[in-house]
């Protein structure tokens, strides 16, 4: 940590900051500057708690230099993690495709829907049993009979499968019929959730909150990876800024940089990044070229009758044509 | 609801459009404008699914021109709500001011704070005794004894209690200590939490998410009502913005909007809001003059040693300083 | 325009709103819904006045059914605007890459830059002479000394030209010497000089404000083609948001949504969008695979010894990869 | 500046930098932390420029110690800046309201207005007579019409008078006939409007940017006070966020901040700040409360029938009462 003092800071100040650190048991370095001194702390193994600083006079700022995270960071972890689902290996140099209807629907549509994306390539199904809505009379899933069905799924197609948990106490149970736990964006900071989820042993899905800054993600991930859990799946899907004219804003620039910060792998979902299915196939090419290790797609035999979500759902068509895209665009140099 | 058309939109799209409505059994009344067609549905009791028109073609937007919230909204109910917790009124003419330090900390220690801000005016003490944290290395809060302790002040002192519950399995534990359920910010959308809360019966304490608009907080507070509980305190403590000067951005805009929009009582915490408690009494005193229910402030009786958050905790002189604030404040016009 | 009116709005105040409509001389057609009336306005020309109405008692809200532009509309103007530059047609299939410092630099320097770019597929050539600096105290661009560089550049390489101007006075003299002038981010709402700029004659290059909406973006390109100039092209160059991870947050979802709403051509600067050399390839290979027309990239042979912008500015390698990276991504189909 | 090394760094890289930071005339002092090492730059009379370290291998992130700015600080001139303007002293305990229509109308409405918030404790009269308008196609303002009548109410009602610039050609001509030049929101980076107003010596009132940072605005008051002139008033107007139930979102929290960063006076809008007329006094009360210098507040007799702005324009009788509110609370301790 670096202790800024202010301008006009008495001796006595300086010499109670210095006291200060020392009291901690680390070593203080006062750095003089041009209009100001500041003191640095020096052998500390962990971060310094800021609290026997605050009160203490003549201090003009304190500055962090250590990031707070640690397992999930490439400088402790070089290596590209990779996870295998199924068939599926996320974070390896082919990029994996997710697709499926926001919710479960009935048995045979939702098979169907399976069925057809696995045909144009999809290697993970995703559909919500337990659908967290804005509103109270909106329809919230179909709870354990989407369960069910997620198991066909996974036993008719080979699919691998995943699903969005929602409390701690439905962990247990979502955990036995699905292959990855997805924690949603709105529970990004739902610690008791995400403590839960790591438990489960399966891989988890960890959206990026609406207004979550890449050190908060990374700290929500730190949470999974501290319970012993190594398996993380990274997904941006857009933040909440003050341009309204998508649903939220797909923020790309997170995929080489949280590549350089961490060795988890990073997905993009473009569904819910832009909310209108006119633009998803686009963003899912811009995905791709930043260098997401898969996609996360809202697909559907019938998008206009999707029991949710049906404005950013695309056809199987047009993932097909994902597909294709994907092809190309993994012809890219490495960088 | 409102569905403008393309501006070439044909008329085999206009009928497709007014089919759909009427199949819905609304009525569809067209409306035409300098260059473009609207449709109003007409004849619907409730909100109207925007499926059925999204894949429909010539659609250039839907507008919705109800709101979706229902039970906390002012048009349903328009006589403030006044919520009575041990000898506070909240909602009524007078402000209430909430008080202590961010976490339970020592018995002792908690107890002599609760006896200062008792003494200085606060009504209801709020301390911490589960915390969500950022890290999982940061300290996470006494859990039950915290709630021990925060029983010893109520039965001290007199002071009705708050504390923030975090999941779903400790509701009940944390309700049968104290008089109000604190919603952190971080679990606004955390929906199986508020309704495992919303049904203990207590009055609920509800913050508004860090990038929550208005709306989705009604919405949220809906579902509390929706479960039978009419209790529900809205708590404005900083939304999260470009603004990177402070902790969060207060805004105070939302009090007097909220206020004509529910009959719910607001209150203001300005701890969190800029988050150093050097400018905690100027926002304190905006809050309140803004119209504010009431405040809910983090303080200590030595602010250095707090166990969490103390670069914004005040110290009881400054709290008791906001006191006399309040008081003079409280002689500004009914408007 | 449609006008909902309060829940509880008297039949005065429903005959008020009527009144008002049918004075400005258009039809009011009232539209009853499950708990209020709405009112429609029909028979106008162009944009309905709000003011009219904002006294009036009994409104809940007026709502815009028509966008405020015109001339950039794409149903106005069906077809792409392709703008001839040299040899590089702005808006056509392929892609154009215009590249360059941030700031001019001493003849010999920026010439040698010039004919790099150049022999790596660059077209246009940009970089500032007057440079808009958020500190007083910061380098302002070598002024009319650099304009007869970017001549030089002209003369001697074949590319065109882009830079900026700061102000109305000097539009004149920088017109005289380049083939595109570019309006700033900090200056996308600084009328005076977008009237002046326009009336030069030459293509402009209007770059989004930090927090531009679409609209305001696409209505500050409408008052260039109200001049009577028709040579727009816009350029997403980043948003202000929360995250501050990146100087800005590259907002590439705007790509397919302008394309959808204007026939005019737009570009990526992922240079000022991360902020950052390390990121600017992938998020210029994401710009192209979003659908963007070209690119804007600040790269100098000796990026470390730049005058300006340094931090993000590339090496001549890393553009050459660029433009493979180009010829790629046009392999993709046509959305 | 801090240097803070990357964890792997090797010894050659720590070297480069070291060696960089001595060939800038500069000193290196190495911090060995817990797990990497930061070095400082020491001895520099000026912030030091990061382009000779960003090109360096082993560098995790440069950190600035020290503020840009220097005159506006209050570092450098600890006293309040008082700002005399007719008989308003701006800065001083009393806080000062300025009051009058968005748009200059007719001469015996503009005069009928000022006549009446001079009656009702208005000091100082500002209405616009250049408008920078979002769309070509509004009113543009009266232009120098507009200025001969602000001048008829200087000298009919001695109020003060304050108006926008809004290009470098007509600042002078504006200058002759006012007292106060204002520089609005989204000109608050045309460093050349700036400087041309500046240069003019009256008083420059300066609006906060949609989405200024705190340093970016004192940067652009420092562009004032560097061309000699001293007497700036910082205006905050709102800002952009995600939260659109507002105009703007005003930011009060900045209110205190300023004050201890400059020694320059502030003053709130919350005309534009809300951009309602209902909200508009509550947001007046708080910007007071949180210390304002004073009030800018949109005020017409008939807001319904403004030029511009009528949706957020106060009676007089509300004016009258926002005088009321500010007699109130200038009782507040000081703090």
């Amino acid at each position: 940590m670096l202790i800024v003092m202010q301008k006009d800071a008495t001796t006595a100040q300086h010499d109670g900051v210095q006291e200060a650190i020392r009291s901690l048991g680390f070593e203080a370095i006062p750095v003089p500057g041009p209009s100001r001194m500041a003191i640095c702390v020096v052998g500390n193994d962990g971060p310094v708690s800021e609290a026997p600083f605050v009160g203490l006079g003549g201090i003009a700022e304190l500055i962090r230099v250590s990031q707070p995270y640690k397992l999930v960071s490439r400088e402790v972890h070089p290596e590209n993690t990779v996870i295998s689902v199924g068939n599926a290996q996320i974070g390896a140099a082919r990029p994996v495709l997710m697709a499926g209807p926001c919710s479960v629907e009935t048995e045979s549509r939702t098979l169907e829907i399976a069925r057809q994306v696995a045909a144009k390539g999809a290697e993970i199904f995703r559909a919500g049993a337990y659908k967290p809505r804005t509103s109270p009379y909106s329809f919230q899933g179909l709870g354990e009979e989407g369960l069910h069905t997620l198991k066909c799924v996974r036993d008719e197609t080979g699919l691998a499968v995943v699903t969005e948990v929602i409390d701690p106490e439905s962990v247990d149970i979502v955990a036995s019929y699905v292959d990855i736990l997805q924690i949603g964006a709105r529970n990004m900071q739902n610690f008791s959730l995400i403590k839960k989820a790591a438990r489960a042993g399966l891989p988890v899905l960890l959206k990026r909150g609406l207004s979550a800054t890449i050190e908060e993600w990374l700290m929500a991930a730190e949470y999974i990876l501290s319970e012993g859990n190594k398996n993380v799946i990274l997904c941006e899907r857009g933040i909440r800024t003050f341009s309204t004219h998508a649903r939220n804003t797909l923020d790309l620039n997170v995929v080489p940089l949280v590549q350089s910060l961490s060795h988890l792998p990073i997905v993009v979902d473009p569904s819910h990044g832009v909310g209108d299915r006119n633009r998803v196939r686009p963003m899912a090419r811009a995905g791709l070229a930043a260098g997401a290790s898969g996609l996360l797609i809202e697909v559907h035999t019938a998008p206009d009758t999707a029991y949710s979500d049906g404005a950013q759902t695309i056809s199987v068509e047009d993932f097909e044509g994902i597909g294709r895209d994907a092809e190309l665009i993994a012809g890219l140099e490495d960088l």
